[in-house]
């Protein structure tokens, strides 16, 4: 499959389908602009990550291969406007993907907004003829049950002079896996939102902290080269469009080295804290979650996203 | 070459070496522990921007692929200070990179401090016995020649059921190449510091923003999912450090959407923007930036990295 140019104009791409189709391979475009470099890349992001979202439907918004918003909801419209809350300003012009099939009110939503690329497993034809009057907008079902890779293909990351191979990171610990740490247990709505917030901070590129409430993603800090900034970030970036975060869950993708991101944390209303364990000072770190009275829960599993 | 395991333990990984050698796949490890993945992906990136800051002695400390301090000095270890003032908390444990050979002075300011990896073209005896005491660290020697891609070798990026190919994002705009748009002219050390910029920036995650001035980046905004984001980011991340940006040069990876970006790094202190230009509001942010009168150089090449 031809395209236009590559990440940037001056470098020359194209894209190889794996046979027998799966994944994005599998996908059908229903209308819009060619696909660019950029537009695919951020589409792959936006359905691994709504696919990780479990049964209910599940919004995603991808902007740079982050996501800017995530949530579930009642239906895809619900979860749409929930996603698009946590940072409206950064997803303008980003890629959306839905987890179920789009009906009419979850496609007037949408098209409401300026997106470059809608993906969902299935398009009703009412929603199809909403979406059919944004003609740039790229429009692309791909079916769910084709998203899972052949067990055992891996994934190759080329260096200068050394092309690194490994196991696609598939999965996430679950519910029941988290082990509270803490003296303060979680409700079992907290532990529902400690769920989803790990989902999607797997997602993140790292450094990467998720805050979350209610099925939806309230501040999301990502890329940063420590943790505290990350957790710096997730909470202003909650703070500058609105949410209140008492009573929150986070997730961090990765253990906290020193405790003052659980403390940035704590101090801005987080009472759930989510994260693999395993720092030398994880003692200091639970310490000081207990010293605050929140809950801390170990999932026992880094997803390092570089 | 077997590795440990991938980015995450849950990852089996291993490495592949080009044949014939170059680039990392041409390093020679002189100490310390095994090579992880991700020690891997920090000392490619980390070797691709100091080879890519010129035949002053340079020095980069990456983190989570991300650089949080570059810099150019009168000697290795000038640049290495230079480099680790930007932001010293985010450095610890990261990976360091010298595009020169590594001389007593600079191996004992490095040895100061904890990194995972240190990398450079030639490592002295008297720097080789300093760096010996480190036992854990990991020493590399990559010498510079060994490091330009084969002409018209690809990179790969797989998605799920597709792969992507595309060109290697190889070189940058020149300093004669950037082009003024604004009534305010650079001086020659502005062009300079711009130029700088340019080549760190297009080592940083998108949405990236550097801020430098005199041959060391000041701050680095990095991996946001919006350019007003990285902006406050890049100013933030400064200022925590203690650098005040009064006539400092920034730079962008890609063009500014809307002219609030250049607003924000105008209001704290910076004189001189580079970036590559082409958003259909370019006049209106070169207008912001006459009307603040500081001066915006266009590069014409953008640096997307995601």
């Amino acid at each position: 499959m031809p395209l236009r140019y590559g990440e940037n104009p001056h470098q020359q791409a194209e894209a190889w389908i794996d046979a027998p189709a799966w994944g994005l391979g599998a996908m059908r475009q229903l209308g819009g602009e060619e696909l660019s470099f950029n537009n695919l890349v951020d589409a792959d992001a936006a359905l691994d990550l709504v696919f990780d979202l479990g049964d209910r439907p599940a919004c995603a918004i991808i902007k740079h291969t982050n996501p800017c918003g995530a949530a579930v909801g009642a239906t895809p419209a619900d979860a749409f406007r929930a996603a698009l809350d946590c940072d409206p300003v950064s997803a303008y012009g980003g890629v959306v993907a839905f987890n179920f099939s789009l009906d009419a009110e979850a496609a007037d939503a949408v098209a409401a907004h300026f997106f470059e690329v809608i993906c969902a497993p299935a398009i009703d034809p009412v929603a199809r003829e909403i979406l059919r009057q944004k003609k740039r907008v790229r429009v692309l079902e791909v079916p769910r049950e084709t998203w899972s890779p052949v067990p055992g293909r891996r994934v190759e990351r080329p260096l200068h002079g050394m092309t690194l191979v490994q196991d696609r990171d598939i999965g996430f610990a679950e519910l029941d896996e988290l082990q509270v740490v803490t003296r303060a247990q979680p409700t079992p709505a907290e532990r529902a939102d400690a769920a989803f917030a790990l989902a999607v901070v797997k997602h993140v590129r790292s450094n990467a902290i998720v805050i979350a409430r209610d099925g939806r993603t309230l501040g999301i800090g990502a890329g940063q080269m420590s943790r505290v900034d990350s957790c710096d970030l997730a909470v202003r970036k909650a703070a500058a469009a609105g949410h209140e975060l008492g009573g929150s869950v986070a997730a961090s993708d990765a253990f906290f080295p020193f405790a003052d991101g659980v403390e940035r944390l704590v101090a801005a209303g987080v009472h759930v804290v989510v994260q693999p364990g395993g720092s030398k000072r994880d003692a200091e770190v639970v310490a000081a979650a207990d010293v605050a009275g929140i809950c801390m829960l170990l999932s026992g599993r880094r997803h390092f996203r570089h």
